[in-house]
């Protein structure tokens, strides 16, 4: 045991000074814990690392990468070479945790406080995927999170740890690493609260380790948690960069141990000087120990599914792998199922939203208080809560930030999740939306009041550059569809791409315009008004402005010239397809605006001449919508004076 | 007294009915507690509404306005013909307050926790301003907040309330209308923590008035909080829409009432159904009670001004009127104070920090836990805490968010505040930034590790579109310096322009360029290398892509073609220059390239071709700062070729 976390405490030293790069202190610090946590209570299978029901970890704290890489390698997750390439370009030991890079890795790290507010997702994921499988022991696991004194102080996490108070999540259980100290000093300047009557006051189960370097005290502590009915934090009291020569300083946190420091330590841990060495008699029995107990709920899993595909789906396995691969039926979308008509996209939504849910059980989601603006709450789905987690609506209460982490956690359970908020509330959780990106995840952001068009509200809750905030991050699609039918084709999109994704959608009434087309949304951009004359110019719109755009061409083409109108639901799908097809849509030589209620942006790209980018680059204002968008010079016939001026 | 408060409530009612949109569910419930801060504690005056000694007021549930507003004209700030014109374009009561625009509104609310936090700001500004005038009574103000269960479940007012806490603000007294229903409904579901219990643990003050339509409970525990010796929170248990047929109920929230529930309100009130009556003896006597007690408190301290001038300034305002309209004289730009030398630029900025705080007392700021990262910390100032408010430096803690909104609560008391972090954690504090546009508020945001050249961190740690996410945002201002020279310039832009600004700054070092000049940052952009031979290109490049581009011009231009290079500290800035001074620095018809380690939005209004951009739009990666620019096709040699296939 010793032996072990002193291995597990070199490796990471080692691998740190081999990279000249990383964060020795919580090594030193966490060791015990990540040796408590795999030696006693985690259920994996390096063999099968996706395993659906294997517990779950989330390393918040995620410069402790090399710590969390050391211990996957002595449960057989990861190979020696591959500690020793830590920090390098293209190895899976990378400088913090990345999902999908290295295998036991269960969610990309590193900004703190998403990593504890992902981890009550991916709780509040294990309680309702139980609820699908009542009969059968197939799900019932543990999600582990350990995390530091920036963790907690980061706003996310109160969030999370707030609602999960409020849902009695007693299958999350959080180790913290207390050791008074963050990057920059002692935290007696900057935290000074009780952490842990913090967390009394929201309803969970709170005990201390007063000695964090005893593995017996903490699973000691493990124990009681799993025995208390409530999430639960255990503050571990440690020492950051325990037996450094720089030991309870901040000057342990981010800079590799000097050589000096390095051959005392090893010296006091009783370890030879080898670097990278490893002592094979604690490496097998810690693995034996680990795989074990984790073998044991592999058989006894493996039965219980086969029992549960025999009897339930007459050994067909499609049922479960359906969940698990995220394979779902989406609607015939030539044939839209609700009439298509004048009203609010964020009602279109509603509507297609609630569809969905009827033909998978994949969809999970809700709102930041704001189910009845944002119009996402499915009728027949229930509210998911601690005496109902089949609910399928989420009350995330006034807490966008947590609610994105939280879809992450639920994407990473396996679920096609989505949250809503008003767009200009956005902002509130970029950080999480990044995460999403990051991680590659099917997470589906819904925004509504979409525009100044908001109106009275003022100019705190009109949108004007969060379009192009969302379009600027890699790897993320941003979908603001025209109508009902285009609605549609985002959802179908979302489901046949399940890509991280966010929908703007008004709040304000739209026709239903007659050549839209949710097959066309695949192709991001695509013409809803062909030009009846020779083209003369073409106008690329979004959302609401697509309407207005076919009204403009209409009248503007008694002019003589012929006028286009292509509606572009995604920028990014558009800009995917061949450059072939974009020319067709976008001949080249053509006069081309891009009319939009937000930031110019990102557009410029699709015209030649600022003065073709009718925007809106200015904040809102207060007042009744057509007052204000007359302010904007953003009316019907502002635009359309302006366009004419222009051709 | 219950004549004010009915009356409070029918003016809010009406003007909500009047504009047929805004939130009658707080003018309802929170008109007692409004009524009893300004009847018996807010020191103000209406003839001076920007008296630097007044008690602040921040009405952090924005939305509860029309009782703000009510409450204002009842003190003498507004005017009935303002309270009709509510919610209208250009009228002084907007849908939300907005400072600036409604005399007797000390800051804009509306994104829900934003103002809690800004109210700790307000209240570590005051604190700070004390210890300017040690031995005079000149600044001994309180800041009040008012806030709904929306606000605490925001994660932004837990962070600044957890650093309130620490730095034992006494000054500053919250009261929340604690009503058990947010928008969606009953927030069992959502938001069950025992709330003081939970700002206790954060070393509070907290009491209870258990009937919160009782001005002389909701009195007496303002007077328990300013007794306390610590922030206090005062949860006032309402009932939303107290009195209104939906009192109660979440649809009180946010939606006018009927003209029935109206009529039945006034006649429960005993106030006539007139719109818009006032009863003008109640008016009187309360204005003549808040008036007094002000009037009492403003006399004092007009002596007490004079005696400071008279003493300390022998009779000249200049020095107090110096702080209080943020005059500062910066060095003299033309002779760097410095040597200027190859240095990271966050190492520069250190040092322009430094020597600026030597200069005024104005600078007040610090960071996120990142003193050691940004290098922002002023060696002389001293920590800013409980035991020395004097303190320059200001230990934010993991806290971004909050951060954002201190600074502004700074910049509202009169400071030019700045805080630091590292650029891809920018995410965290979109809203507190956004908050500084819009009140265009002297706010510097310090950024730095500005680029995947941070190497081993990896992704998450790597910043690629938060440049353009900032520049998107209206009346904002980004900087990104080349070398020590445009650091400085950069710092007199800021101090000059005083606007909302950010600054992005390397990690790593860059060399000191011969022709950067702190001058012409103001003009955001200029030559630095001037072609030697026939202009074939431009390049133009920020940050540490400066040298990198006069590298590769001096090499490219052996070709034949001549290469200019154009740094450009600010976009924004240089947008803002006269067409005539853009045209001769970026001639039309010129091949021209823009080279950022960073997401190519919003620079494509500079080149005439995709292909010009050398920008990184993807995420980055772990591994040595070389190899990850390798990655991206962005070291200097990738970048020669890239620039020369296409010239």
């Amino acid at each position: 045991m010793e032996k072990v976390i002193a291995n597990l405490k070199t490796l990471g030293i080692d691998m740190i000074h081999q990279a000249n790069s990383g964060h020795p202190g919580i090594v030193l610090s966490a060791a015990p814990m990540l040796y408590t946590l795999y030696a006693k209570h985690m259920h994996i299978n390096p063999k099968d690392p996706r395993w659906i029901n294997r517990d779950r970890l989330v390393l918040s704290a995620g410069h402790g990468s090399a710590l969390l890489y050391a211990v996957l390698y002595m449960v057989g997750f990861l190979t020696l070479k591959d500690l020793k390439e830590f920090r390098q370009l293209s190895s899976v030991t990378p400088g913090h945790p990345e999902y999908q890079v290295t295998p036991g890795v269960d969610m990309s790290t590193g900004p703190l406080g998403q990593g504890l507010a992902t981890a009550v997702g991916m709780a509040m994921g294990e309680k309702h995927l139980q609820t699908k499988f009542p009969n059968y022991d197939l799900i019932n696991y543990y999600v582990y999170c350990v995390c530091g004194d920036g963790d907690l102080m980061e706003g996310i996490s109160y969030e999370a740890a707030s609602l999960a108070g409020t849902l009695k999540l007693d299958n999350l259980i959080v180790l913290y690493d207390s050791n008074d100290t963050s990057l920059d000093g002692k935290t007696t300047g900057t935290f000074t609260e009780d952490v842990r009557e913090r967390f009394d006051s929201m309803g969970w189960y709170t005990t201390v380790v007063r000695d964090g370097t005893n593995p017996k005290e903490i699973d000691k502590a493990i124990i009681r948690a799993k025995k208390s009915g409530l999430p639960s934090l255990i503050e571990v009291k440690t020492i950051l960069g325990d037996g450094s020569l720089l030991a309870n300083s901040h000057e342990a946190h981010g800079k590799p141990l000097t050589d000096e420091d390095i051959t005392q330590l090893k010296k006091k841990l009783g370890m030879p000087q080898t670097p990278f060495y490893v002592d094979e008699t604690a490496l097998m029995s810690f693995r034996e120990e680990v795989m074990k107990r984790s073998g044991d709920k592999y058989i006894a899993w493996q039965e219980a599914y086969e029992n549960y595909i025999n009897k339930e789906c007459h050994g067909d396995e499609t049922e479960f792998l359906k969940f698990y691969n995220r394979v779902i039926e989406f609607a015939n979308h030539d044939k839209p199922f609700i009439k298509c008509e004048t009203e609010a996209t964020r009602v279109s939504n509603g509507k297609v939203l609630n569809f969905l849910a009827s033909k998978t059980d994949l969809l999970f989601g809700g709102s930041a208080d704001l189910f009845s603006s944002t119009k996402t709450y499915i009728q027949k789905g229930g509210d998911f809560g601690p005496t109902n987690y089949a609910g399928a609506n989420i009350w995330f209460g006034v807490r966008e930030h947590a609610m994105g982490a939280i879809l992450n956690g639920l994407a990473l359970t396996g679920y096609l999740p989505f949250g809503s908020t008003f767009l200009s509330f956005a902002d509130y959780l970029k950080p999480a939306m990044r995460m999403s990106a990051l991680m590659n995840l099917p997470v589906t952001y819904v925004f509504t009041h979409d525009s100044v068009s908001v109106g009275e509200d003022g100019p705190t809750h009109e949108p004007v550059e969060q379009l192009a905030m969302m379009r600027a991050i890699p790897n993320f699609n941003v979908y603001r569809p025209a109508d009902f039918k285009e609605v549609l084709g985002v959802w179908n999109a979302i489901v046949t791409l399940q890509r991280p994704s966010a929908i703007a959608l008004s709040r304000q009434d739209t026709p239903c315009l007659e050549k839209t087309d949710p097959a066309k949304v695949l192709h991001g951009g695509y013409i809803v008004r062909e030009e009846t004359t020779e083209l003369g110019a073409v106008l690329i719109a979004t959302g609401t402005e697509v309407s207005t755009c076919i009204k403009i061409a209409e009248s503007l083409e008694k002019d003589g010239r012929g006028i286009r109108v292509v509606s572009m639901p995604s920028i990014e799908l558009f800009l995917a397809m061949p450059k072939k097809y974009q020319y067709k849509i976008l001949p080249v030589g053509v006069k081309t605006f891009f009319v939009e209620a937000g930031s110019s942006q990102g557009l410029r790209r699709f015209v030649t001449n600022d003065k073709y980018l009718i925007t809106i680059d200015e904040f809102g204002a207060s007042g009744k919508a057509n007052d204000v968008l007359g302010k904007m010079n953003f009316q019907e016939e502002q635009i359309k004076k302006r366009i004419k001026e222009l051709l």
